[in-house]
């Protein structure tokens, strides 16, 4: 395992949330992170499909592992916007985020969201966002 | 209770994972919904905020409410954005959203989040979205 | 006329694509910003309505007029996101930009696009964007 | 020259406003639209760069293209977001959309836009849309 997927997972680690709904990170660069998540019952909304709500979670979460690393650490999520286009079914969500454009302080970040059923990954979302580093926030 | 607010709630019982994170639908008309979620240490990020995640599933919910009600029911999220503007911390959020625009099948919303520390309310977030009638989406 | 005012329509007079589009700056405080646009051929798509990227144009720029002052000038828009609700017809538009947050070095605002016909106003569009400093982006 | 690109660039030359400033569609399919745009002082803000408004313009109609082509026609924005990455100069702006989704009613597109000086291209603004088939919307 690489040093930044070692650091990576460490940071995941401690976020109570992404321990609750077990989220886990796959791979990570200074120019992308993947994120994967267990399709369980307690992610569903009330049709048996993902919540959107937790396809926005992992998408932000995505977008800042991505931006993070690209910036140095010690960022915030500023903003980010998300296009649901197909119920998420199946065993778990794979997230792919990639920088899109890094400066000093801020960095642009794309995500897509798969849902992995039998093998086979669909398309469920679509996310972009900006990662800036704390101090240039306020 | 009016029927329009029994329904909701109805409708999020029937979610696992807003019962998993303790979500309570406070108030609801064909223009406005409310939501409140309680802060504890599972919705949390590494720095003990609020995981952006949480905000943007929160968001996502109330956006969805507030839209699926003005429309009459059957929708979907086909997208939404938000902004975060400071660290969650406290006893509980509240986010209130309301309509911008509906028509026959498509709903703008707009939702503010705010935490609750102490009786004083501060606002955490803002995000817009768009809600479908599901067969108007595919 | 205020000074703010008047500081307001030297920067939007400055702008050599306003003039193009004979955009007005209405009203200008430190919390919001309110600019008018004639709809006239010019601005048009291939169906007789207002562009859509006109709509676009005239967002961008009254979010960045309203978080520009907020924050005290020298600013940039670094993202806006905007919802398309009815077709844009009439004499003009008019577009209202609200201040939701402002820190030390970034604006969340909020802008509603109307088309003003026969002096009735209907809402077309709906915004969301962030306007930063410009030292803090990079 | 494909029927569709011939097809594409009457739809745009029906445009007034794209007229007014001198859009080209370069390249069009099912899945990708390519426009450019002549940097000019009348597309200018206040500090010799492009105007962001110019951006989203540029940004919006290449999203359409894609989704519309993609949809089969007859289709309106229904919302987008743009992040503007770093100031427009050169001789012309190019925008490249691409089909993220596509189904019966909607379509997602991503778009970049460069700006292009002395042969170079540098990255300007990153979009992300949904484009939906008229009947679907209301």
């Amino acid at each position: 395992m690489s040093d930044l997927l070692a650091k990576g997972r460490e940071i995941l680690a401690a976020q109570p949330f992404s321990r609750l709904v077990g989220t886990e990170l796959i791979a990570l660069s200074l120019e992308h992170a993947e994120l994967a998540l267990p399709i369980t019952e307690q992610v569903m909304q009330q049709h048996g499909f993902v919540h959107g709500g937790v396809l926005s979670y992992l998408a932000d979460n995505a977008l800042t592992f991505a931006g993070g690393f690209a910036l140095g650490g010690g960022v915030v999520t500023s903003e980010m916007k998300i296009n649901y286009v197909r119920p998420a079914i199946g065993e778990r969500l794979i997230a792919r985020a990639v920088v899109v454009s890094a400066g000093r302080s801020q960095a642009v970040t794309r995500c897509d969201i798969f849902a992995v059923k039998g093998g086979s990954e669909k398309l469920c979302a679509a996310a972009q966002g900006t990662i800036v580093k704390m101090e240039a926030k306020g």
